[in-house]
């Protein structure tokens, strides 16, 4: 007789069976997302602490014999704030344990990364990982490590305390992992580079397996503001959000839950809300019953006066700094950046910054250069599906005067407590409707700038032309009417060309 | 000092908060998934046992006052296998426990689907779940649960045990869920009857919140083979695969455990591997260094000799059966029909089977129909990004002397023991290179035969029209011949129109 068998997996299991959704698709793949997340969580530990961030990442061969099969060994040093010691196994040895549960805007978001790639090293190579860390104090820790995938836990080989003389403040990762570093050096030297344009303050360097040496040197020591973590918004909230916020809440009147578990309710709104939805304010959260949590959700989602998320929590790029990264790329002849206004998207707050360039540098390809960061990091797989590949493909953009074939590079920044990426592997973002309204509104405004651009540079190739020609043509007709008049002597036409330039320019 | 604070999260609690990945991105896809996950979980259930699925939903608003909350109840009873009542609570009220781990053709790929459905509607509304199961014996389980998120516990709010008098077997499964019926309603029904096409031994029956019946009687009894459970094949196998099966292997040489826990090894392809990679054929598995195990990995991927992976396992779903489907569906005036041999990519073996048809009910939209079904489920969003649709859109259609505004619909269908789906939302299907060839291929090979048609087609037109003109003027040149020669009577012209007709069709 047939029978169904039922097993249970941990978390790592889950994602070791299904590493593709986490983007460890294949070797080239693989080797790409070890490098990305591992930069990524380094530029969060810096940044977390207001610090610039120093990132070193050398990708090498282990011995001679892995020069045939591919195999590499990867380790990465920062500056960041550093793992304290009984947080270091789980952090990097467990699934779903970590930093990034919370409401900020960081570039970690699921909190599975940095584990993905030591548990794609540890099954392509079956070699530990070592990490070593220190939060400045005076030891440095070091481990050895593995994950055991199938009870999602970490294994300590070894453990190290050594003295920190120098009171070092950072993180080092070292494993060994399978990639196919040919078909990846494209995308990982891009991804560094388009790193260093969104993070100017940074310091990357990049050794690669041959030995070379990518250098992307700071600009600036200047640094936005870290975000800041956030409450969430009144319009995001569920059923299980508000069990746990009354679960461990010390405040006993509903009037006090909200002012200080919601984002933005002061004592007028939460007065008004209780009106509005007839709790009294003394109530004691801890006594609603079942049915009076659902109602109270679907009264918050119905209040209409609750203040839109403020967006203080987040830290753009700001018009400046992505004017400077995409100039120093790219040479533009035109630039135009525009940063929205903040807005939201099932109660997380977000802001759309965007960027158009025209020439320079920049080739004509019979398609527009695309460039998407969200939360300072560059996305560089699956562009056709991304939002903001949506939303350029359906402009029309013979209203503004552009053709395909124009060199154009369009950039997208997206910064929020929540990206909404479409997959774990954050290969491009879902097409949201409001996330695509900004987009498109953003779009419309660099757009339209560039028309003007492009108006203008029209007359002034015009007007360039008829200068041209007055200037070949004009001292032959001073001549000839010098000597029709029976004149000696030209007059002087240098006053007139002048003129002419400066009408023309 | 900054501090970095570090939490565990379970599985639960990782998709509740990461629900979009899911597929539960709002209201509207929210209801379209819950009922697409059941279906599937249902269908699944009755193929196992190789018995004509029997499928009964209903989505009802829960009470009165709920159509203004758009808060609907949603039921689902199937006939299949059922769930024995020790695994009830943990198979609807914990995530990553279940019976899709396993290399088997299944619908069901993540095990996270129906839970993700109880978790949602639970977040929404409050309410537990009922599931009622029996396995044909002689008693029914009817349990209330509902999900500890944060734990990733079932919570059994209320157990039932019934006589089953009938030896009744199969699921009920019933929660109340937030969901926006109206717009998921078009995606909702275009699901069951895609589903119909590509399951025709199913009866499926639909009623919706206004009391709508929507039946979708089964057309055959005749159901195909169910699949089979399959071993690893040698090129899928990773360092974890490897040590997993060595610990739990009874065989202790290394000739028995090949033949035993991989697919297609048998006795001479056993030997010629050990001898290829130096690995004596008597040594214990157990036995077996780090860096041997490593060495082994790697040599069952260099070996060139392993048999590809046979397709037995996999329950394609013929030509015939695509045929009816789209036939019965679109009623065209032409339909090719194509099934690929067996490949593979990574290990997982898997079939492409391709329809293309023209005319009779399908619009001329100016764009291809698209249909695309994975292990006979169909994928209704993302099209653009699917593999399928990258495909097609690269296809030379002028060389097939297609046009866009012409009457096409196109149908792909993929069956493998692990879909390359992108996300765990099984929205669309990834670009592998060893998936979008075969479908390039297949795609070929029915877009010729469609190009024989519509070159036969545009023949006969002409020819007909030839034929009219004949018709029309054989009888008066007759006529005038006749006159000019002098002659009474006109020739018999019947016989002659009889032949160009039988020339021109």
């Amino acid at each position: 007789m047939a029978r169904t068998t039922f097993e249970e997996i941990s978390a790592a299991d889950f994602f070791y069976r299904n590493r593709d959704i986490a983007g460890f698709t294949n070797p080239t793949r693989a080797i790409f997302a070890a490098v990305r997340e591992l930069v990524e969580n380094s530029l969060d530990a810096a940044e977390s602490l207001k610090v610039p961030p120093d990132i070193y990442v050398r990708l090498s061969y282990a011995n001679e014999t892995d020069k045939e099969t591919n195999v590499f060994r990867l380790m990465i040093k920062d500056n960041g704030i550093g793992v304290p010691p009984r947080h270091i196994p789980s952090a990097f040895g467990q699934v779903l344990y970590g930093s990034k549960y919370k409401p900020k805007q960081q570039r970690g978001t699921f909190g599975l990364g940095g584990k993905m790639a030591i548990l794609y090293g540890q099954i392509t190579t079956h070699q530990p990982a070592r990490i070593i860390s220190s939060t400045g104090m005076s030891k440095i820790y070091s481990y050895k490590l593995r994950i055991d995938i199938q009870r999602n836990r970490p294994l300590i080989l070894d453990r190290k305390v050594l003295i920190n003389k120098e009171r070092w403040r950072g993180t080092i990762v070292e494993f060994s992992l399978e990639g196919d570093y040919s078909r990846a050096m494209p995308k990982i030297l891009e991804y560094f580079k388009q790193t260093a344009m969104v993070n100017p303050y940074a310091n990357l360097t990049f050794v690669d397996p041959k030995g070379r040496l990518y250098k992307f040197a700071r600009a600036t020591e200047e640094m936005p503001d870290p975000p800041k973590e956030t409450l969430p918004h009144p319009y995001g909230v569920d059923v299980e959000l508000l069990q746990r916020l009354i679960h461990v809440t010390t405040f006993r009147n509903m009037s006090d839950f909200l002012k200080n578990h919601f984002h933005r309710i002061g004592e007028i709104t939460a007065r008004k809300f209780l009106e509005f939805s007839n709790i009294s304010p003394s109530k004691n959260p801890k006594r609603l019953s079942h049915e009076e949590v659902v109602r109270l959700m679907r009264m918050l989602k119905e209040f209409r006066e609750f203040l839109p998320p403020n967006a203080s929590c987040l830290s753009p790029l700001g018009e400046k700094l992505l004017k400077t990264g995409i100039s120093k790329e790219l040479e533009p002849e035109f630039i135009a950046v525009h940063q929205r206004r903040p807005s939201t998207y099932a109660g997380h707050p977000f802001i759309v910054e965007m960027a158009i360039a025209y020439g320079g540098e920049i080739p004509r390809k019979g398609s527009f250069l695309i460039y998407r960061f969200a939360n300072r990091i560059p996305l560089l797989y699956d562009e056709a599906s991304d939002v903001s590949t949506i939303v350029m493909n359906s402009m029309n953009w013979r209203r503004y005067k552009v053709t395909p074939d124009m060199p154009i590079a369009i950039a997208t920044h997206i910064c929020s407590t929540k990206i909404p990426y479409k997959t774990v592997g954050k290969e491009f973002i879902a097409d949201r409707p409001e996330v695509r309204r900004e987009i498109a509104n953003g779009l419309r405004e660099v757009a339209r700038r560039l028309q003007r651009f492009l108006t203008r540079r029209e007359h002034v190739s015009r007007d360039r032309k008829r200068l041209d020609i007055f200037s070949k043509y004009l001292p032959k007709i001073a001549e000839f009417s010098t000597q029709l008049a029976g004149k000696e002597k030209n007059p002087d036409i240098k006053k007139l060309l002048r003129s002419v330039k400066r009408f023309g320019t």
